[in-house]
């Protein structure tokens, strides 16, 4: 492996629209953040996530560790082919040299210049106990590996981070230890060293107290990594920026082993709005909340609806109280204008909602309710009365709109009158499965019979469905599903319980979501489904039957 | 309404286990945090949540806003009459008596009386700004307002808590006025001021320097209200007390408006491990995890896995690396012993984890593995291709453990051989639906052909699947499925996806899950029924089939 050096492609340049290298925003949701419980990334997800981050602006990618297991290797040598960075540039992570082996000799070390990454983020224990237990050598070989790796990758032209893993804890044991490793790291070349608080215990203020004490004994710049494990990751980041640190290591939505990572959205979103720092590229931030979706999309998990800034959530009113408020002024119950991150203000239809919610969703829907108080109060009264039996107008807003639109006309909003249905799922002795489904309509007049087979009893009727209107309704060619999320309410009762079924629809110009909810999963999905078609054919401004 | 305060309840005492006073938890899930999207509580779930709480050792249980509505009067006349609390205090809250009205004459404020809460916490303004927009009144009559009520409802033997909406906006705008409200609700008898930061939008450094000011400036006893907008809540709590407030205002979970509001599980864990400060009665610490899953149950929202301390995930540990690191020594990776707040290490099982953690895992089980190479070797390449068809064993401990059974047994463990079944579900025109399921089985050298109607296609199918099979194995009388989790893996592709569901499955002595995937909910649920019942009669003692 010795002539592996030689061999390494040489290091892309600085893509043209990076910012300024003063502040350093360090994404590492394809490394660190893989680590989740329920995340298993492949090649082409990591690939798709890595050009999301490039856009959304981030400095730094950290991709993996190149020669610890072959899908990070070949994600190092595709996204140097597949991918032209406009703003980040890509980071390989690994370790110092083994203990007792030249570094000229290390394969790993040889497998970081091999991806052909311009960076490398060095991993170092900087606890001496650490060193001892886990490494099992001496602090002093600690220090010569630090130093032979950091000075040999440098002489190899890449730059070098170099994180000091539990550096908190070792630096509470020995802190003169802990920041010779610092020092060692900055003489031999480091660029930044990042204090690691690897535990996540750590509060805020001695993140301050110790990032500004390493800082004035060092000189060397340092950045900060924080696990999220006492709920503090956002701050602890903050607080190690008020003390001068200025490399962020963060993950997209906070992804990462245990509780996770420090959150890039509400970090990047804090620098520049409250601390006025410009971090992303011009414009950038209001792409926040899309590139948080994305992303979730890739590593399939829904995204938070809690999460600060980006989450649907996060701008959303419901009090009666805050609704009249907001009235007044938007601003009262809002930190920032969600616009700035890509968000939007939404007010929720819910029991405690009362008439001024109703009022502004209607508004919101184009819908003047205002003069009509028996109407609104009609409305309250059958959003209730269906949110007790397990319904959601909250993220339903297509139901919600055909609910209150029957009411201002006083009739129903239908494009066919249903007779029946059935759907058949039958495991066969070879172990395959057949899915029927059968439905008997009536539309424009017309009684329709039809049959359609699917991968799941859902899917067949949905296609019979269509199989059967298509013909009146040749709009409904247009619509597809999208989403499909099932919810079992009083999870307590196994599989007798009452399930709610949320799908999105689209058109191709837009979505729209609607909400079934029946003891059944297959009843539940067909209310479901009715309610999408029948928006649908509005949106599309077919006439309703009388 | 002006002989209400004569008419009203006089307040509950002290209970016995309160802790000291010099330190207040005040929990506000009740009231503050009901207002979280999604969150919608009847009266007994509100009574169901005061217990736990009070169990769990906080001081103060804020209740709600009797007289706003109707749910929240009956929920304060119930709670006197059937909750015997042992450690906390029931809190009712309220606002400031109207502008240029008597405080006696006040219906809202002989509401607050008529609670019969020893306790009231009123909301009042102290931004300047807000007073003029929102109230329409002027600063001076807002200080009339503040101080009228607290020394009113001191009068009538009631302690009362300030909550100062927006105080941080307030003191930024003008922070003499936004003292002044401090200082009058401290002269006319508030025990505790608390500075809300009502939209969420303070960083913890800002935080610590404004309680710090107030606190010299008044010398009035501070508490901390904190929103979680910018992911700051719980360092924003902890950076209050920093500055010496000694009241933290929390919700379970951090349930709340928007994003939510600060958390009273990594607060109080904080308070307790990271200061080492008491503020739970002795041994309450350890009921943490416990009293979180039950109240998240009881709002019917499926608890965060990634909650700080609480959360499935906090100590689970994913990477091959960490795996090894954790042989050597747990501490390594983990902040706190998780024993402290009633959690567990787990090990998990997933691509990235190789040999150590199957090794760690089978440990967990009793299964000792250490010799057998080629065996770890087998399942670790089983649990990869599984994986990779959608399966997660992370969340499905039983269908991970017949797998390693399996393996180590060399042949399958099974009870039963299926040879088809089917689902018929039908709407009929009466809006009803049927639900039924056949299936044909081998057990023990027997056919079975059983039928079973349900009030789903799943239930069906279980009932069918028992009502064939408890002749044979009676122990399956015992068991009952009591969670049923149903996800769709890469949910962009509408009905067409895969589905993944998650059974949990109790014998009354204990509980465990089970997985099943498939391209349709009725087959994914028959795998995870399959799993769940051959599970329990292993766990049963009973002999497989050969």
């Amino acid at each position: 492996m010795t002539d592996a050096p030689q061999a390494s492609p040489s290091p892309a340049p600085r893509p043209a629209g990076a910012v300024p290298d003063d502040f350093h925003v360090f994404d590492t949701t394809l490394r660190d953040g893989a680590q989740r419980e329920g995340i298993n990334l492949t090649v082409a997800d990591k690939l798709t996530i890595a050009r999301h981050l490039d856009e959304y602006g981030v400095g730094f990618i950290e991709g993996g560790w190149p020669g610890a297991n072959p899908r990070d290797t070949e994600f190092f040598q595709r996204a140097r082919e597949e991918i032209d960075f406009r703003h980040a540039q890509l980071v390989a992570f690994g370790a110092t040299r083994k203990a007792g082996v030249r570094v000229e000799d290390d394969a790993q070390v040889a497998a970081l210049l091999a991806s052909g990454a311009p960076i490398i983020t060095l991993v170092a224990k900087s606890h001496v106990g650490h060193v001892e237990l886990a490494l099992r050598t001496t602090p002093e070989e600690n220090l010569a590996m630090v130093r032979d790796t950091v000075a040999y990758l440098r002489s190899q032209g890449r730059r070098v981070f170099l994180d000091c893993e539990h550096f908190f804890d070792g630096y509470a044991l020995d802190p003169v230890y802990a920041k010779q490793v610092v020092r060692t790291a900055g003489e031999a070349g480091a660029d930044v060293v990042v204090l690691c608080d690897t535990n996540g215990g750590m509060l805020p203020a001695q993140v301050t107290a110790v990032v500004r004490t390493v800082l004035a004994d060092t000189g060397v710049r340092l950045g900060i990594h924080a696990q999220d494990d006492t709920g503090c990751a956002v701050a602890n980041t903050l607080a190690a920026v008020d003390a001068g640190a200025t490399h962020v290591q963060c993950t997209a939505n906070g992804y990462g082993e245990r509780v996770g990572n420090s959150n890039l959205f509400p970090v990047v979103a804090a620098l520049q709005l409250k601390y006025g720092r410009q971090v992303l590229p011009e414009g950038k931030l209001a792409e926040t909340t899309r590139i948080s979706h994305a992303i979730a999309e890739v590593v399939n998990l829904t995204p938070s609806t809690h999460q600060p800034y980006v989450g649907v959530s996060a701008f959303a009113h419901k009090a009666g109280l805050h609704a009249s408020a907001i009235k007044v002024d938007p601003d009262l119950y809002q930190h920032i204008d969600p616009a700035l991150v890509g968000n939007t203000m939404r007010m929720l239809v819910s029991d405690m909602a009362g008439r001024a919610s109703i009022e502004l969703k209607g508004k919101e829907l184009g819908i003047d309710l205002g003069g009509d108080r028996a109407l609104v109060g009609r409305v309250v009264e059958r959003v209730k009365e269906r949110e007790l039996a397990g319904y959601t107008y909250e993220a339903a807003d297509a139901s919600f709109e055909l609910l209150l639109r029957e009411e201002v006309r006083g009739k129903s909003l239908r494009y066919f009158t249903v007779e029946s249905w059935r759907a058949i799922v039958e495991d066969r002795p070879d172990g395959t499965h057949a899915n029927e489904a059968t439905v008997k309509l009536w539309a424009k007049g017309e009684r329709i019979v039809a049959t359609a087979e699917g991968n799941g009893p859902v899917n067949a009727l949905d296609r019979a469905l269509r199989v059967g209107l298509e013909r009146i309704y040749p709009q409904l060619a247009h619509m597809e599903l999208v989403d499909y999320k099932v919810r079992i309410l009083e999870g307590a009762l196994g599989t007798g319980s009452i399930t709610r079924v949320l799908v999105s629809t689209s058109d191709g110009r837009g979505e729209w979501s609607t909400v079934g909810v029946a003891e059944n999963v297959i009843a539940a999905s067909w209310q479901a489904l009715d309610d999408a078609y029948a928006y649908g054919l509005l949106r599309a401004g077919v006439e309703p039957q009388e």
